[in-house]
């Protein structure tokens, strides 16, 4: 049933399908250094979110923040951060689809309130945000985004406990959904995980500061050593007092997302102490072990697809060739010319190499397959070169429900595999075979048992029901 | 005594001392010029504030937005109008003090609520916008912002009215203060003034579109024609239905701030019937009959005095000159060279002519005093384009007391007429005498009585009580 | 007959029409200020030019230059001219028209050659530009822009003389036509002015800095002393050997351009002795005395007719009222509106006060009329104000020739009077009746005999040959 | 012996050391596409220069250019190439070092001659540049940048052959060095190689286009067909009369730059009929069968080692890690923190993966090292990752003399292997051990014999005089 009332102005379908980076740091004193350690960590960050970035410091007194839209090299220049000194600082990167690309809907989010000042910055989703929105209004809450940190903000306002950190708890108690959520007072760093712990969040110091991030790369690049992840259902409080951690609820369980170690998250980083390029490689091997298929060369798609690759082409014997070259200098616009060039948003970015492919049955081994449309160009170019035989191998089980808990994976009716099965879908993007490794095959990849994985986008098993809007549709 | 309170982000003393620009236009239909119209009116209004612009349509859908910090001509361009197409359309130009010269703090103010979407406009200044704010942040209202706008919107949020305009129109009985306020919700234009009427609004029309601006300069860009000033106490619906026009309280009584007429209106402006021109004329007239002062030339600070000296120099027989020359290109930023160069800052607005100065006894003429600093490098660098004798007159009474009611004339204790008596003054500018225009000449200037004049700067006769905040320090 | 070669990229007829403002500054050591200097002189001289400002300094060294698009202010910031280290100094600020607003012809313009290195700033218009381009050419020299200063370049650098000194009065010597020169070298500051002196050049000191400039309001914001002008066939060095003075040619004839002081020049400079405001004031004055016209109200097109129209009512004893405001804030670009709204491009800038123009008989007072376009759109402006008669008055004589000496006047065609008499031309502007300021009465308001200046526009009496392709056209 | 010249404003010190890419393209008839095929081509050659980026178009009248600092997709907007109308384009984007990143350095290089219109791009360095330039300076040439194409355009104004084609082969025959050259003239487009073949330039043609490029990547992304090489000495003029060939000299011998193949081509451009990655490949499997070096781990520096590391390990028979993570998000800018973070600058690009380099034994593939210091920062990495022994592996031999012929290797002086032999770069850059590819072994995996290759800078066995003024350091 269609929701009759009148689009609003910060409408809350806006905020979905986000995936976002977030840093925290607290330093025992004023540091120059708040905002620049935040700016090196959220450019570790990148590859979570391209589409903005902000940092926000405090030292107690005014919140001093800067955002933009772009790339964290392009949004913040050395004289922004020279002006900006703190002994606490957050940071936010952040992707978002193209409606909500709103220098409004940038975090980290600011506000006041007979609680003191907050800012907070979110990576997840909220599945109860437009029943909260929806209460809040009734009770004359006003909205200036379609953000779930609008509404938690307006939930620690709105809270009897007078104390700013007694009302985050109590906040974080009323919200459902995935969320990794950090939070700034004017004296405390705050820290949360939602109870099944979908999207990461990990523990970090370097000498004297403490700093929360998104993933573990971000304390690479500082030569911070992690401590450990927050828990699911933890709440952890940095402040002069030191480091204090509780749990805010009984029922936690973890879920964390699969997708994170197939695609999402870096490489480098280490995730409930797993190297996520060796999880992607132990998915390519058992992807091998369960693919009947044969060929001359191994080709991954670049750069999803590498890791998979090398362990699908170790675990075959089959050579490995980068039969695919990625452009380095791929830009935010392009121009096209009028006279058509087959496959040119494809070839922008990857170029076949003729002398690998030409002649040769090609396995070629990408992470996942969601509309299809690229690999249906990819193929499309690799037949161009003259392949021989064009077998696909996808280091995942076929994506078919759509995920609630802050990955773009789409409407369901965009996802090929929510209405084709393998072969049709094979035969959709113009291979010779397609494989999937299968749901079991990619649990084996990880050092960890099937229950502490939400595997939600393969098997339609929701660890928390979906949006009320959502199941109504 | 000092609120002991935190600084807030968002603090309210921020929004103190703001002069601003509005217009609001409702056409019957969805039209392309509605944001181009606000931009032609917002650019006649430039005046009335430089440091910031925004306009925001709609045409019952999302609201569409654009602002940014500077100019007119320079915060829009072409294909930024050309996408914003709707039937009602507000625009706000705003000047404020550096501290809060912030992206967050330029209006149109959005909001969504529980009463749908609203965007607000707003010139004056509430003096219960501190008590308004800490009873909606105890009641858990959040802020962004520093802006009374965002009190209103919050009040008109928690109106018990489910209508919109209803609870508009509840929220102007709980403010205090000077407002001329516009809002556009998404489906009508509603424009309202305190009951004081201490900030102009006018109504007037082009074909079938009604337009609401501060100024009637705004209608003549348009080719519109004035219909009729909006009155203290009124509140105008325009919408689908027409204009309607109630009183939303009942003690009102008219005292439109006299310092429009005497410098901030734009002298082709129409006010109260009055051309803004002519009445500095008498003001300068009415000067010269009171100033008992001999001189070979009236030479006008530019461009703030030209009237008044015209008026002055007529009534006086003396010859007007415009022996200082103004700059037409002056930017922005400026660059100072090391070499000490006396008056350069004056020097780079303006010029003396030598040949109309040397040895001439100089009648300079301006329409006030606020710190007297700018009156003493004028009359310095007379002095060293060698005038025998430099007599100022000043076509208003001496600036004593602080406006609470949108004018930024600064704290009281800058003020110099508040601590220096004329002879005083006249001594600290370096001139050889100095005559001010008395309150009852001033007043004769105007085309109406006494009474219906806020004179407060001059006299301390406030119509409103000042915020509670300054009546306790 | 038409040139039958191919349009170059580097086209000379792109290099007419152009005005511009000079300044060179010489310290005796290196100096923080000289770029410093430099940008408030040209700040001073903005009205000379607003198309592209460029400022080049050296210290013996590299030349280091700084140019763009624009106004000054927005050319430069602090940062560009605190990297600007040097004791020579050379600025220039160009108007140009459309077709050839491209960085390749804002000057300075910089070459090296086997003289040294030299930069040139030059004001005017070579009459023998084409055939002096065409020479070099057919000795093999390469272009780069459409500029005389390139021409001069090659010149000099071709010269047989080995001092760059030498070569530069060489140069002097085969140009033709109106210019006044800078040129910087190695080590000296050059300046020069053609044989009749057609545009200004002044030369000043500040402490032991030389300044040579277009005007002397550059020389007043520096609180530099105008020392003399430089004379028609006059060039000047200066090094670390002092000032010296020589004369390149012979037959040398004062033919100042009449317009500087009619529009070009800004009134608080002083040249050939006299104020340039009280000589507009003398042809106001001059021109009420020829007029046979009676009004109510003397209003002057702001800015250009402000000084004429002074003159006119004080002689004619007819109040004088700014009858027509200005708008300060007018940008460069301005977005239309679909809807027609008459007289827009006017009335953005200017705005007619009703009350004064209302029922009256309004003298009109301008400067000049060149295509009489905006004198009909502002005669059109104070019909619908209501003005019973418009009288206009100009305070020049009809331009009926097109300038050679680079003054844009444009083509002969597009000259309202080459085509039309007087009677026509008030019908065309739809005045009630029009009177031109005689020659002689021009004449009779500047200090200096009538042989002393050029008057071609007015009369067609070239000082010099027109450049041979507009002869045989 | 030092030049006692003073430095010129346009130094050609400066033009050395670049690197840069080359397209031109014909069309039989105006095309909309000739500025965006153009623009396309750039995309695919960025790695060939990330400095700056030109296009210029013609149709036989005015030349259009639009030049800029940055990458190709920052320089060129849609509307730019939407006004750039053609039937011959000429783009090329450049590499420079800080000192000469001067807009007027940006390439193609316009002038306007006797001859003609003329674009020039180019891609080498001229050995007797300064010759040249000392010669022309002499006959009064005068110069603006200090581009080797300015001293071309020179000499092709000042050939006595009538026709600009023609003039242009006699200026090739003046000109020595490295250089491959594209020049559009009114009616032509015109592409000439040096008689030894030092950097590449390769025919192409898509439907009715000609397309001449640096690298057959710039055909693939058009969709266009590569035809062959452009010969060492030859000259290929293209108009409406169709393709013509020519050789300007006798002496011609192909020595292709060996560096092409190493590092700078794109891997999957084919030179010389050889695909370079494969090429790449054959170096790393050459060189593990001469390393006599054991490990757990081949680990590729990205992404210059990956295509030898591939081979490396396929060779020895050691399985293939990428254990080095690439920075996908690498900014121009980068902002550093107060507090020392070690080897931050080599991690912000590149982050090793512990779990891969931990107590592994480390053979660590480049493919080459010049100065040493990056070496240095990542075996210090490796270091902090754990690994138990770092063997460098570099896939070709060292580095030890300048090149002159259009590659940024840097004074001899800067080159590690200039002054150290393998056993000290070893230990400077702190590894267990060090093995470099032979020369011959390099040679080996080129399908081609050791004559056709210049590996001066690996042997000093230059095949053209190094410029005068090197040679007399």
């Amino acid at each position: 049933m269609e929701d009759s009332r009148k689009k609003s102005v910060t409408s809350p379908e806006n905020s979905w399908g986000e995936e976002c980076g977030l840093v925290g740091i607290y330093a025992p004193e004023n540091s120059d250094d708040i905002a620049r350690f935040s700016y090196l960590s959220l450019y570790s960050l990148q590859h979570r979110g391209q589409e903005s970035a902000g940092i926000c410091v405090t030292n107690g007194g005014e919140f001093d923040r800067k955002r933009g839209m772009g790339l964290v090299t392009n949004v913040f220049a050395e004289e922004d951060l020279a002006d900006m000194e703190g002994n606490i600082g957050l940071g936010h990167v952040r992707y978002s689809t193209a409606g909500s690309s709103k220098m409004v809907n940038v975090q980290p989010f600011i506000t006041s309130s007979i609680k003191g000042n907050l800012a907070l910055a979110h990576n997840g989703n909220l599945t109860n945000h437009r029943e909260l929105r929806s209460n809040l209004e009734e009770r004359g809450a006003i909205f200036h985004s379609g953000l779930d940190t609008e509404v938690i903000a307006h939930l620690i306002a709105r809270s009897l406990q007078d104390d700013i950190e007694e009302a985050f708890v109590e906040s974080l108690q009323g919200i459902r959904g995935a969320f990794s959520l950090l939070a700034m007072t004017d004296d405390s760093l705050l820290a949360a995980r939602d109870p099944r712990g979908f999207r990461p969040l990990v523990l970090g110091q370097k000498d004297d500061f403490y700093i929360v991030a998104s993933e573990t790369c971000a304390f690479d690049i500082l030569e911070a050593e992690p401590i450990r992840e927050i828990e699911p259902g933890e709440v952890i409080t940095i402040n002069e007092e030191g480091i204090k951690s509780r749990y805010y609820c009984e029922n936690k369980k973890n879920k964390f997302c699969v997708f994170e170690f197939i695609y999402f998250a870096r490489p480098d980083s280490v995730i409930k102490d797993q190297n996520v390029r060796q999880a992607r490689k132990k998915m390519g091997e058992n992807l091998a072990r369960e693919a009947e298929v044969d060929g001359d060369v191994v080709v991954p798609v670049p750069s999803s697809g590498i890791s998979a690759a090398l362990g699908f082409a170790g675990e075959a014997g089959i050579p490995y060739k980068q039969g695919i070259l990625q452009n380095k200098y791929v830009g935010r616009t392009f121009i096209q010319p009028r006279q058509k060039i087959r496959n040119l948003k494809v070839r922008i970015k990857l170029n076949p190499i003729k002398k690998i492919i030409k002649d040769k049955r090609v396995i070629l081994v990408d992470d996942s397959i969601v509309r299809g449309t690229t690999s249906q160009q990819i193929v499309n170019m690799l037949r161009e070169a003259e392949a021989e035989e064009i077998h696909m191998a996808v280091s995942s089980p076929p994506v078919s429900h759509s995920c609630y808990y802050g990955l773009d994976t789409s409407r369901r009716q965009q996802l090929i595999a929510s209405s084709k099965n393998p072969q049709e879908i094979c035969q959709h993007i113009g291979a010779d075979s397609l494989t999937y490794l299968s749901r079991e095959g990619l649990l084996a990849s990880l050092d960890s048992d099937d229950g502490g994985f939400c595997t939600a986008c393969f098997d339609g098993n929701y660890p928390l029901p979906p949006p009320e809007e959502v199941k109504n549709i």
